[in-house]
C-alpha cells in the first residue's frame, strides 16, 4: 500500500481510477484539478468540500493543504463509506467526514479559507449564506454547477452580496482505445464558479 | 399513422425519439442536421447512405430528395431490420437498402451526387477510393468521425487526391430536466468532413 | 450572378462565406442550419427574423420558405444594409426587411408559424410576450442565445407561460488550413432555444 | 512586488492577467493547470518547458518544482524577452532560459523528469525522439496540441516506441461581463497529451 508521502508527490491531478468511487458519481479528474487551482488551496488551509461524494476533491485536497485541515460534509451514507475508505486509501491525516446535509454542521466550524460546493441538495442559498458567513476575508468559495439552476441562483446572491466571480465552462472529451481504433468520448460539460469578496479584489 | 407528406414538412430535424432505434447507435438530431446541410441535397439527388445504422440519416436524405434516390448500405442485420422499421414509419418509397458491407456493391450503383458515410467498418480507405469514382463532378461526400483514424485516414487521402475538404467539429450538450432541475448532458464530439473535388471550388 | 433556383437548391447551410457581413456579427454556418431546423419551416411559412444582423438566417429561411414570407426585424442601420445587399444577392423576393426595433412593429404583422430570435436589444420580455400572441398555434420560436441572461430569462417565460421547450448548446470548432498545418479554432458556444405551446406536444 | 513566496502560494493556476505577454500566445489558465497536473511536478524535479513562449507554463512549474530546476527553451525573441520579464515580476530563481530552437540544446540538458511541449517549430519527431533520450525512467512528456499534426505524429511516434499515453481534449468556454449581460467566450480547444514509458505503467 502507497503512503501518504507517495500521494503528497501525486497532487493534483490524480487519476480518477485510483479512487473508489461505487455508484457515486464523481467530478472527473480534469474538472477536478480546475476546481482545485481556483481555490488557490495553501499549505494550512483551512477548507469545506460540500456535497463531497466520494470525497476524490476532499483527498486531493487535504495533500494540498498538508498542514491545514478539511471537513468533508456529506449526507449519503453510501459517499459516506466511499469517502472512508478512500481516506484510508490516501492515508489522509487532516481529513475529517462529517455526516450532515449541508448548511447544518457548517456553523461549528472553525472559518474556512477555501470553500468547495459540489452538490447542495436544494439548499443553495442557504448553503451560500451561511459559507460567506464563515469564509475568511481574503477566502474563495468554488463551486461545480452541473446544472443551470446552481449557475442561476449563485449569479443572483453574487449581485446581492456585491462577490466578486468569475464563471468557466469545461467540456472534456477523451480519446479512449477501442481495440485499433480511438474514439472521442464527450464527458459532461461543468461550469466552475469562483467567488471571492470584493475587498479580495486587487 | 403519419403520411409522407406530413414527414416531407419535417425535414431536416426530425427528433431522435421519432427514429425506431433499438441498440443501433444513431447520429443525433443536431449533427444529424449539419451533415445533410453539408450535403447540399436537392429533390432529384441520387444519395448513398453508407454504415446507414439506424437510418435515420437515410430517411431525412429521402424525404429531403424526395423526387431522387437513397440507397442505404449496411452489414448488421439488427440495423438492417431496423432501416426497414423506419422507411415504413416515415412513408419514404425513395429508399434501397443494400444489405452489403460497403465497398462491396458500391460499384452496381449509379453514380451519386451526395455521399454520407456514417460507419466503414474498417475498411474507409477503399470505401473512398470507390465513392470518389462514382461521385458525380459536383457531387459532395460527407464523412461522420467519431474516431481518430476515420479523420486521419480522410486528410491522408484527401491530400493524395488533391480534394477540397473542410472539417468542423460539433459538440452538443442538452439541457435535459430531472424533476425541477435542468442538467448539461454532453453529447460525443462528432467530426463532420466534407469533400469535394478541386474543380468544384469556385 | 446566380439567380434564386441556384440558392433553392443551396439550403440550408449556405457558407458563411458567401454572405455579405461586414462588422455586423453573424450566426455562424452550423449554428444557422440547427436554428432552421428546430424552426421546422415548411414552404408556405410566415416567418419572423428578430434581430435580423446580416440576415444571413432570413435569407436562408426565405429560400426555404418559398411560397411563404420573411419580416426581418433590425434596427441597426448598418445591418440593414447589409440585409438589403444580401436580399439581393440571392434574389430572394419573399423578404421583407421591417427598419424596427422589436417589438416595435411586430403587432402589424400577420400571425407566424415560426419566429426566430438572434437579437432581443434588452427587450426579451415585451418580444417574447408579443410573439407569444401573434404564433399560430402549431408555431415554433426558436431563440440563439448567447448570453446568461437569454437563457434565464425565456426559461422564466416558459414556466410561466406553461410552454413546451427544449435548449441545447452547440459548440463547433473548424480545422482550420494554415501553410502546411492544420489548427482547431473554437467558435463561441450558443444555446438554440425551442419553444411550443402545450397543445403541441404530441 | 510580490515576492517568491506570495506566487508560491498561488500556484498552480495564477490568472492569465498577471503575466506578461505582449503579443505572444499564451496557454490559458485552465489550460495550464491541467497540463501541469498531467505533469506530476515534484518539489525537485527537473523541467523541460519546451517552446516555452510567455513563460507562463515555465513559471508555473517553477514555482512547484520549488527545489527542483526548469529549462524554457525558445526561439523567439520577443518571447524570450516576455520570459525574462515573468522571470523577474514571479521572483523564481531555478528557471534558466536556452535561447533556441528544439532539439537544439537539448543533449547538454541533465536527465528529465518531466518534459512540456508547448510548441516544436516543425520538428516535433526529432524533439520527441531527443526527449525520449533524456527522460528518467518514471518521467512523463506532456504536449498541448492546437493542431491535427501534432497529435498525428504524436500518436505515430507512441506506437513505434511503444509508450503509455493519454489523450483529452479541453474546451473552455468563459462568461464574460459586457455591461450588464454575460456573453459565453469560447477559447480554442486544446488536445492534451501525455507519454510514459512501458515500464511505468502501474
Amino acid at each position: 500500500m502507497k503512503n501518504r508521502d507517495y500521494w503528497l508527490r501525486q497532487v493534483p491531478g490524480i487519476p480518477d481510477t485510483e479512487f473508489l468511487r461505487g455508484k457515486v458519481p464523481m467530478t472527473k479528474e480534469e474538472v477536478r484539478v480546475v476546481t482545485l487551482a481556483k481555490g488557490k488551496i495553501f499549505p494550512e488551509a483551512i477548507i469545506y468540500d460540500i456535497g463531497a461524494g466520494t470525497g476524490s476533491l476532499s483527498i486531493e485536497a487535504s495533500l494540498l493543504a498538508k498542514d491545514g485541515q478539511v471537513w468533508a460534509l456529506e449526507r449519503n451514507p453510501e459517499a459516506i463509506e466511499l469517502i472512508k475508505k478512500n481516506k484510508e486509501k490516501f492515508q489522509v491525516n487532516n481529513l475529517e467526514i462529517l455526516a450532515k446535509e449541508a448548511p447544518e454542521g457548517l456553523r461549528e466550524l472553525p472559518s474556512a479559507d477555501v470553500i468547495f460546493i459540489g452538490g447542495s441538495g436544494g439548499h443553495l442559498r442557504d448553503i451560500l449564506m451561511d459559507c460567506l458567513e464563515k469564509l475568511n476575508p481574503q477566502g474563495r468559495i468554488v463551486l461545480n454547477a452541473i446544472t443551470y439552476e446552481t449557475l442561476e441562483q449563485t449569479l443572483n446572491i453574487t449581485q446581492e452580496k456585491k462577490l466578486v466571480y468569475e464563471v468557466v465552462s469545461v467540456g472534456v472529451s477523451r480519446l479512449e482505445r477501442v481495440k485499433d481504433i480511438h474514439m472521442w468520448k464527450g464527458l459532461n460539460p461543468v461550469q466552475i464558479i469562483t467567488l471571492t469578496r470584493k475587498s479580495n479584489k486587487e
